[in-house]
């Protein structure tokens, strides 16, 4: 009789990718998906990019090639690392995975036994969350606030639980939230880490998108003790249809993650890296972001702008300075499933924010995502959230 | 403190890919490998296939899609199984992975506890052995002879053994012996599964590369009971830079397939799979197969004539009839790993055997790769190796 392994009781199908099933319809307004703006992707210049790869050097880019990855794009992500994340690494501390959901995949594989603990901030990354539940882990969440992980929990928690495996954490406009920690809960973070010698997985797919303010140390560039595994992607900075992402880490570390590689795929896409790289070095990433940032930011506002003006009193909303994501919290009464069925009526959909809560609870929650709509649609899409909001309150 | 999971203790790297940094040197004569001849790729005409997608479809192709995988490759994935392996199955019953050797890790984490048992012939792939290994399961390995697993050892495996979990089977050209179960015993393994109820991973990458005789069934195609989980791949084919596979499964095991997909790397490459869509759409892949297996045959006949003329008596090796590989039993008081570093002086490379066998021991093996060289360079290598072989006979 086929039986399935026990990891398969906790895995279901991520609730955004059913989601966004239903509202790939055209008509709907979607707040819902993390995508990046398809109608700023350089097209003309992959097309370049693609051409001169296959023409100087198509065999090479067919055929198998290392696990760790194309020496030329290694060696451009440890550069640019540096000079945007000020973390001193070179290629050799580059591992190339098939997007940054394979690196937090093989971070689950690489340090969890089935009931380890693994902190995480509460409410965090879904695709994470569901990476990590295929080893079986047991989760903790550490409470946050506007600024967050709250650090003292952070420390009583560590005082207090045994087997804590590892710490995850995206300390730049985060997902779901948006939110930011500044400097000084950078420093306490490492500062308590390093105490308790816990490896972390930073996860900063958004670092660069950043609209207001000074960009801020990663929290690898402030490691000491090479307890930092930092995932990096060009998902949200250039194209995700290419599935490229990095990990950079301690050597001793990265070898375990290579080992990984090599059973999970052997390898991220030959051809698709080799045209990352050619991309990078025949056009301006730094240009294109900057493309990419004005874009999100005028979103950004106006999404900002109409919770503003339209949201309830008894509701709040965070204020992201960066990345794709702002964050509601409805009052306590209200679910924000069934107010999704309501509005996906009105054509607008967003994603229910329990689901980023992996021990449950919070469905008065939701997550929206303003890179995706035009201006007019996100007024016309949250001013419609905000009426079905205001019409269920009690 | 870093401590990593258990899993960890059994994953090293391959001794494969580590080998294959050692034979990167031009003028090595390596029959080490598993990959296609890269002089075959269809380069111009991928850059054709390239600039077709990203014309008419360039924003699709950079963006996120769907975990199952591209609609359009699916439906031609379907197709091509009806028309060469007899299956008949369709789009919906399809995962596009990235590459095969994904579609082994998600066997893996289907079906297996730790613990648990999964059969395999003996010898068997190791990239399969290593994926497995990340579950932490016993292998126990089925006897095999020269036409593949012997049927009456799986019978009595079965009967005497707790938690067999999964059957992994490569029926058509095995890497790394080059055998092929005929017909009877293709019936034979389905009855017997059948009767046990064991899902069955049907490994085949090598299938459409056959040089003489009549194409078998599919064991998928003789699978009454949905118990055969078929792996296809398109990197032996058309090209394994792209990383494209895909898996065949009845629908309440493809799901799982799904979720784990969703959780390890949500998805294979957009680009990549559309691009080979695409070619399959504008060229001919069945003439392009005819190419290389035209190619691989020359090279496999003057290997094996070579062998035939120059292997010393005491030792034997296996004729086959498609796929890239041959299989040499030496004497069983010679070691191929010691017999791999004299012939590096030589500047000739190929794979101890000892590594396919997951138990160990059988260092007396070692497989040889002949879609690689070209036919010259075949014919000096493997005279510089039985030459060594004498050198080293008792």
């Amino acid at each position: 009789m086929v039986q399935f392994s026990t990891r398969m009781d906790l895995l279901k199908g991520s609730e955004i990718r059913e989601l966004l099933k239903l509202t790939a319809q055209p008509d709907i307004i979607s707040f819902a998906g993390g995508m990046p703006a398809p109608e700023l992707f350089p097209v003309e210049q992959m097309m370049e990019a693609s051409r001169a790869v296959l023409e100087e050097n198509g065999r090479a880019a067919l055929q198998y090639s290392s696990t760790e990855g194309h020496p030329r794009l290694r060696q451009q992500i440890a550069e640019r690392m540096l000079a945007k994340n000020n973390i001193h690494t070179d290629a050799d501390h580059i591992l190339v995975t098939s997007g940054s959901q394979q690196g937090l995949d093989f971070s689950a594989r690489v340090f969890l036994n089935p009931g380890d603990v693994v902190l995480l901030e509460s409410p965090s990354y879904l695709g994470a969350v569901n990476a990590f539940k295929a080893c079986e882990p047991r989760f903790i969440e550490v409470p946050t606030d506007n600024g967050g992980m709250i650090m003292e929990e952070l420390e009583k928690i560590l005082a207090t639980t045994e087997r804590v495996k590892m710490i995850y954490v995206i300390p730049d406009f985060q997902n779901p939230t948006g939110r930011t920690w500044d400097l000084e809960r950078r420093h306490q973070f490492m500062e308590i880490v390093n105490r308790y010698e816990i490896p972390v997985i930073e996860d900063n797919p958004y670092g660069e998108l950043r609209f207001e303010g000074e960009y801020l140390p990663a929290l690898k560039s402030l490691d000491t003790k090479g307890l930092v595994i930092y995932l990096g992607t060009f998902s949200k900075i250039l194209a995700p249809g290419y599935r490229i992402g990095w990990v950079c880490a301690e050597e001793h570390i990265l070898a375990k993650y290579n080992f990984m590689e090599q059973a999970a795929s052997l390898q991220a896409s030959t051809i698709g890296q080799m045209e990352t790289s050619k991309w990078i070095d025949m056009f301006d990433l730094d240009a294109h972001v900057a493309t990419i940032r004005a874009c999100y930011d005028k979103r950004r506002k106006v999404m900002l702008e109409t919770l503003e003006r339209e949201l309830p009193e008894g509701c709040t909303f965070t204020h992201p300075v960066g990345g794709l994501f702002a964050w509601v919290v409805l009052p306590e009464y209200m679910d924000a499933k069934e107010l999704q069925m309501k509005c996906l009526e009105k054509k607008v959909a967003f994603v229910p924010g329990g689901s980023f809560f992996p021990n449950g609870n919070h469905e008065n929650t939701l997550r929206l995502n303003y890179s995706c709509m035009p201006e007019e649609k996100i007024v016309q899409g949250i001013t419609a959230l905000c009426q079905t909001i205001r019409e269920n309150l009690r």
